[in-house]
């Protein structure tokens, strides 16, 4: 063969490659395998077909190992958080909606708007594509909601048995808001504890997706994102002391690490406590405190008490605080510890968080 | 018994209560149990004893659900990994280092300084706490060696076999170096490809540590921060067109992803890619292409044709990049495509990976 056929032939082989490789890759698979994590032509299709479609964003679309945006001077605030929830899908919500809000909670309750989310996976052999498709999807319409984009992820896969389906890490960026300054050191004697609504939807809407309980409580999770109620309070009351979404060990840890870090003592009103007659049924079925069982769309403030109705109010105006309350206060007796006032008349302490009642709750 | 007695009694039970609860919490156990991942009192003493002291530094000292840090306006870079590489540990590294010099790579290869770090742990229930520390301490030497605070993180429980001992996602924040213009589209014909050292010693290491191989080959993880390589270099040559760290996938993938993204072709001469004599006898045993396999410690770059000297001594001069060595070029010929010139004077087409011939590698 001539050279000159040798170079067309060769030049027509590449060409063919070349065209079959400009074709978005698409995924046949119907289950994640260990190719999806291996950083190849598996990976990238994963991507390209699950991924990027639901995450569309110019920070994003670049691809590259790291996202860049533009940002001004300020406080910015970072927090990460790990998903491991059983099941991944209950009343109300996913492990797609927490991984989110979460984060977006995390943020609101430092007083920083969030600007920016990071999404990494880690996904068992054999998972099934729809499920992480569907979950993906909750992910971008939870961060469509907070208003702020996913902008840049990971995804690795580990042997079947190795993972139990699928865990997210979720990490967000944002900017404190100017003239914020929020902190357990802020809190004074008599200050007011107010909480955004009722306690353990979310720890019981889990249980009854697990099967645990006998009963079938009709119990939606309230998986919410909190930084517009976080910004409409601080709007009207720029001297609130404290904010915390009492998650993992519900309202009974949050108030005993604010105890702790502002060694003053945490006064609680049983009676004041907004519980959902379904929560309550079920805390009382299976013998646990509504105050322990975690939450995903509430917020707990510490303000001044002349603030106080101006934050009901302000909570209150908004969607996910509609039924704010005040449930306490600060004082500088028993410091360090929370009471609870019963709706006897006496107290009780409320401790730390023993042992696990609810384990993988978000 | 008199009111005032009753109230005395009442207040030295609680200042007893008091004095208890002031001690540190300490960890008694010698496994992770769920209750470490409830957010109570285990989850605390956990922090206190493990967490806390391998990361003081004031952002993280507050323990809020986010740390605040003092940013100035500009780009900022936001990456996030997860790590799940078996084993944990192996020659030259562990999976402590990997979460640290993974994160501050990614963002070294976008011409970012590390600012802060973010780490979230996924623990399987059962896990060795003195296995825990000892990978915590990894982190933390690690991110003391990339000139990074670990300033918020998440720590999350799993039940016996619903993971593989430890994950862990980083996620990293820095800022771009002002002047610098990196990235696909910025790559023109003629560049040189520079890689900053040897290829396959990571992804060889791991295979070692597994005992998959016949061969007891003495070769160590080349995990290592490269924020210094990359301020070196850009200083030096301020108008490098494109950087990457080949980890999952190794050179030929990073090539791969190049070439599609800039629309050119990357031609690589194989007898310039540097390889150490263990990982090429490693290779050759398994049928393995050194192209493909995860590196930890090393950075691509795509310069000016002009540059390639100033680039190479600038690699050289760092510790990390003293084999740097040029070992292609970019050309308007077989778009999209990676070439290997070999070592006989043919080419040869190095695809994207398909499959994954080494799981779990980082």
């Amino acid at each position: 063969m001539p050279r000159s056929d040798d170079f067309k032939a060769r030049e027509a082989v590449l060409a063919r490659v070349e065209s079959w490789r400009r074709r978005a890759p698409k995924l046949t698979d119907e289950t994640i395998t260990m190719a999806h994590g291996a950083g190849g032509r598996a990976s990238r299709s994963l991507i390209e077909a699950v991924i990027r479609p639901a995450f569309t964003n110019p920070a994003l679309d670049g691809l590259e190992d790291a996202a860049v945006i533009q940002v001004d001077a300020g406080r910015m605030a970072f927090t990460t958080d790990a998903f491991v929830v059983t099941p991944r899908r209950f009343q109300g919500g996913s492990i797609g909606d927490l991984a989110v809000n979460g984060t977006v909670n995390d943020l609101a309750a430092v007083g920083a708007e969030p600007v920016a989310l990071s999404v990494s996976l880690v996904l068992e052999e054999g998972f099934a594509v729809d499920e992480l498709r569907a979950i993906v999807g909750d992910v971008s319409t939870a961060a469509a909601a907070a208003d702020v984009n996913v902008v840049t992820g990971d995804t690795k896969v580990v042997e079947r048995g190795a993972a139990d389906g699928c865990y997210i890490t979720t990490t967000g960026i944002g900017f404190v808001r100017p003239h914020t300054s929020l902190g357990a050191s802020q809190v004074r004697p008599g200050d007011a504890v107010v909480l955004s609504g009722t306690v353990g939807d979310h720890g019981v809407a889990v249980m009854v997706a697990r099967g645990d309980l006998a009963l079938a409580a009709d119990v939606a999770s309230d998986t919410a994102p909190l930084h517009t109620l976080a910004k409409t309070l601080l709007e009207a009351v720029p001297e609130t002391r404290w904010l915390r979404d009492p998650t993992r060990g519900g309202v009974a840890s949050a108030c005993n690490e604010l105890a702790v870090d502002c060694g003053l003592g945490v006064e609680l009103d049983e009676q004041a406590l907004p519980v959902k007659g379904a929560v309550a049924g079920a805390c009382e079925l299976l013998g646990l405190d509504p105050l322990y069982i975690a939450n995903e769309g509430k917020m707990l403030a510490v303000v001044p008490a002349d603030a106080t109705s101006r934050a009901v109010q302000a909570m209150q105006s908004c969607a996910a605080g509609a039924e704010a309350c005040v449930i306490g206060s600060i004082t500088d007796a028993h410091k360090g510890l929370v009471l609870v006032r019963t709706g006897f008349g006496g107290t009780r302490i409320v401790d730390m968080l023993v042992g696990d009642p609810l384990p993988r709750i978000c």
